[in-house]
């Protein structure tokens, strides 16, 4: 039994990260997944929040909003509503946190780094995608500050890539659409490293509770779609 | 080797939970885990929020608060800053979550059952031990309402309690106390039924990715805990 | 003619005052007048507000909250409207200057005395009872310094308490609890020290204007129910 | 000994009170006390707040400003801050009741009528200044009722208007100009009828604590000067 | 065919300037344009933007407001809503922008004069009586400087006044009253110099488009009105 | 005496406009001037504004944000801060009134057509590209009424786009670019129909105020440009 768009349960959708979009910004691409699309941004600020200052450490630190009409309905903006809503704030801490972890922010000096994922086209996994996407703009703001003489090597650790994976009519599925999503009884979202460690899991049971073999399973199918993804950033970035 | 209050790896802070600590709600305790104190409250409103309005179904929400001073440097209050942090909005839809999941929202009628908790101790576990006491101070708002004979039976369809577990200096640990919390390399909150299915799972690689043996090592301190805690739950509520 | 609680005219509720009742704060109490209970806590913050830096005086300021379910219907958090309400600020402009008024700020240095007052149950009065048990936590709080060796002595003039006084059906009554309160044509809050001098009052004609000889004997009320007060406050706290 | 001003110690301001100062509302003043100016203003409007549609009866609600260049240094608009400062809110609150306990709310029907006072120039005494107005706009906005023929009669059981009273340098003044106001060791404010009974008495000890001898000399102050403003608004209105 | 209220089409509503209009600011007055008034403040204050700091700049700044009955139907006040509207916040940049362009703010130092503006009465080109009457709050704050030896001339290039034009039914009137700028075809306000130069544009096409000829027509009525605007600030601040 | 990037003063910057960029909107557009690229969308909504309920007429309101690195330098968003800037809102009515001055509103029924305008690229004339873009939305946004039968045809009078003209150093340009209009004296933006009547002039003098004389050019410039961006409307949405 195929998916909505005739995928087989363990295959994502076509992925594409087209590097440097912009002009101005350190580092940036549109990550494209399927019909969802984002503009990830990585820019340079020569200063650190106040709880850093003065302890030779860097930061970074991620945004994220969706265009009103990213959505099949308008959407309003959060500005209107005079603060972002619980939701953002829940993809920005994750973003934030996941990309850190494979960062030495020890190696940038005080400066941050601002992550801005801004989802022009969202059709289910804006928040895995954005994480996928940053790790290209942050390589290319940090190689920036190696071109600048700020910094002498890539201070990081590994790769970091994201995706979903979900429990739709009882079938453990691979990077959700929008519509699988909507419906699932259970959804997880999985950040790894390249070699398949686990930097953040966040699985909830929309429905009904599941299993820990169940949450094995889940964890097998990230792990294959994360590795994809990998390659993909490895090949555009021109690393080996 | 023991941790910092003399706990063995495996082994719970001590857990009461007060029924009817209040006067006023349908429901409410106090539970205490080792230091840390939260009030938690069940009211009944009513009405529903407006995307349930003609849908003849119920809806379960939560929100959470600290004291200023239920922690060791005094906090200020988030009214200040005229908005809940993205802390605050993250835990209080973790909790709204994990309690709707075990209810079934379409027997309880076009009516909102508002959880509140408010921590006036804080000692780390803030978060799991309100979702442990809200089943407590939501299962006595129910048979209020089947008092009232609102309803006939308790639309519950399992326990729900939660717990962290933590890889602090290389072992993982069961409900991490504060200062544990503060230097865990790996941070993971777990709410799981009676049953030891998982309704919800965050895990975070605070300072360095983990594997999958290490992930289900912690699921299964978490099942152990989890156990206990539903035991006392079962107690306090005088369920068989 | 008795009231709705079978006391008399002239009779406080019972008064109870828990010292200690918090871990982390300085100072921290809680009060219970009848069904009425307020956290109480003390914190010391090692800095002024701006009007001060600079003047070797200090400071002390004072918030206050109900928690949801203090109140026989849930009361909406605060913090869901961005503000404070009028009501809020009113009162907890009210405690700050009354307990300012007893202390010698310039004897405490450069530093703030915040006291914070958590409503968790409320059955009319809680502005007083916040005051009088306000005093309790900062004179714990104020001890705090002086075996901290920053203070050498107890820099307060005199005890401070509070209480309730009120016209209800044509009869005055002392300390109203909440049902008596909304009924009432007039209603007055009097803070006063040990010797039964004014530091604030305010009185409201709710329904009517009220004669001078009215106030006088309203007043004479609540000379007797603050006497009763500071003789409570001083055997908690251990003064002579 | 005399006052700043040259003024004797139960001696008042010079008031006057300029009807209709405005094109376009219901009733409207230029209310100057000394060198305080305020604009009140008594707008009419068909509906009532939410808690009293269906009750038949009417509302008055008060609100209050000032310029910023009111004051001797400017005061930054409190809409820069996006809410109105504690204290505007307790004027506003204060000037509201005031005016209600005057008014059969229940004879003008579901309208509400907001009185808005702008203080042009202020000099101390804003807020009595302003209630003593809006008794004014208040009257003129009633009398357009009658002129409508939306009511019959004036619904009005008695005058009302307000004063400060103070202690300064130990002794009592009737109508503090700023300068005594920020010197005051009491601070009172009363309002009264024309009968000299007491709708609202906030009296406050800024820097030390007053007797009830003290407080019933300033209330026989506060009666004198009440009664002559009473006599003012009695002429203006041209009333009997 | 004549206006609404009698006048020709090009002909102002009568102006008057009233100088220091209130007692503390440094410059204020309160211009009336017909039925439209608006107390104009101009405040000295020893500091400047962030953006100035160090550059030996000073800066002018416009704020602008109405109070809530200036209007014939009673409008809420900003702070109520939390922020000024689009429609203020454009007023007030348009008000700064335009005293800025003719004052040397290299010879003021750093410093910030504030201009306030404050509508007690709205009838139609509120913006525009601010522009003039702002001008004459400005020099006299100016003055002020001089004789406070702060600074020794000056520092002002040109006049500066307003005025607005519009298409009303085919025609093109100067000056327009509410009720003619709510019918208006086009909309136009100009801010020029005493030379007749142009200081700032802007037209609205309300209804149809205009050409170039009709804006043509507009700019010669608006420099005619505002000649006698600047003969009038001439001559009320005894300038030749 | 050549531009910046090599233009003559008279010359535009490449214009792209490409069609259907987004999948889910009724109308969207991605509109490049140069190095500005400004995604514009219509999005038809069932319902309008409050004020026009009942009178069968629709509305047409935009909405303008920048992505934060839009620009060379990072601009924090607009929801860190809770609302939108003045310069933000003033577009956004703008733009707003701009696209409705040619559509007759009582042809499209009761319902909103949302504009929306993200600046993903800022490079100088964002708000007239802005304009230009959402006119081409808008038509397909129309479009797509009249193929879902709910209009019968096109409701729109006449074409409208917009463009910059600005004084740089004595020189009369079209078409500014960023670098250009920082050190403009004199800045106009003109929105104007095929036919070249105007809908909207803003005129302002950034340093020195400019003659009529002055005027007449610019505007000429702006009609060459705006014929230009015409045609280019014309072609891409297939009109002839």
């Amino acid at each position: 039994m195929s998916r909505i768009d005739g995928r087989g349960h363990e295959e994502m959708r076509p992925v594409e990260i087209e590097r440097n979009y912009l002009k101005y910004p350190e580092g940036s691409c549109l990550i494209t997944v399927g019909n969802t699309k984002v503009i990830c941004t990585a820019s340079v600020e020569e200063k650190v929040p106040l709880f850093l200052k003065g302890t030779n450490q860097g930061w970074i630190t991620a945004e994220y909003a969706m265009l009103p009409r990213a959505t099949q309905v308008r959407t309003p903006r959060e500005v209107t509503k005079g603060k972002p809503s619980g939701r953002t704030q829940e993809i920005q801490r994750l973003i934030g946190r996941s990309l850190r972890s494979v960062v030495e922010l020890s190696q940038i000096g005080e400066r941050t780094i601002h992550l801005d994922c801004d989802v022009i086209q969202a059709d289910g996994g804006t928040r895995t995608a954005s994480i996928t996407g940053c790790f290209v703009a942050l390589i290319d703001a940090l190689r920036h500050l190696i071109e600048q003489k700020v910094i002498q090597e890539l201070p990081v650790l590994d790769y970091v890539a994201a995706t979903s994976i979900g429990k739709v009519n009882g079938e453990l599925l691979l990077d959700l659409c929008y519509e699988e999503d909507s419906q699932a009884e259970v959804d997880m979202n999985v950040v790894m490293t390249a070699q398949g460690k686990i930097i953040e899991i966040q699985g909830t049971a929309e429905k009904e509770p599941f299993t820990r073999e169940e949450l094995d399973a889940m964890l097998s199918l990230a792990e294959k779609g994360i590795s994809n993804l990998v390659a993909l950033q490895r090949k555009v970035l021109g690393l080996k």
